[in-house]
């Protein structure tokens, strides 16, 4: 039988908590922005094409409360914020890199949006 | 500079589409599960504990349409329906591996549904 990612298989609320997160639009291109050295709002928004500010200032909010990154605030004049990731959040490298590397491979498209 | 999972980064096309494929509720599971020997319809059903008949065939049709699966019809006395992965399919077995080792690593759970 082949090896399981978890003790309780697919059906772990983890592991399905984990799928949705990952499939919610923008996150994983969030994600892997930030990962690449986009730190800051505006170099985030201006690298993810089609991404707006509201969206993206949502998106945030949310991966910073599921600890995924977290937000730094430097006392400069203009206040710096930057965005890193969280050890939890860079340990999804290796999710988001298997990912790619099936859609490329396999040029995934969702079928309607072809 | 890390490597990309794809030419484009996380902006290709295919990468977002993918991400929301995984992440769409229940695909993973019935992913997994079929990659585990879990067939058949009501196999499916009995073993993703919430899932509903009405969303399980939605989400077959689904995954037939992009690919990943292919149904399978027996003409034997009853009709016999089988669910089989394609290599597509096959190969995602790399990045739900990866999810659910992150998933229990990290014991995630989205935030709101604690």
């Amino acid at each position: 039988m082949p090896d399981q990612p978890t003790p309780t298989g697919p059906f772990d609320p983890s592991f399905l908590a984990a799928t949705e997160l990952i499939g919610k639009r923008w996150t994983a291109a969030i994600v892997w922005a930030i990962y690449h050295g986009h730190n800051r709002f505006g170099d985030l928004q201006h690298n993810i094409p089609g991404l707006s500010a509201r969206m993206l200032s949502e998106r945030l909010k949310e991966l910073e409360a599921e600890d995924i990154l977290e937000r730094n605030v430097y006392a400069e004049t203009p206040v710096r914020i930057e965005y890193q990731l969280t050890e939890k959040g860079l340990a999804l490298r290796t999710v988001l890199v298997a990912l790619g590397k099936w859609a490329i491979k396999w040029d995934h498209r969702i079928e309607s949006g072809k």
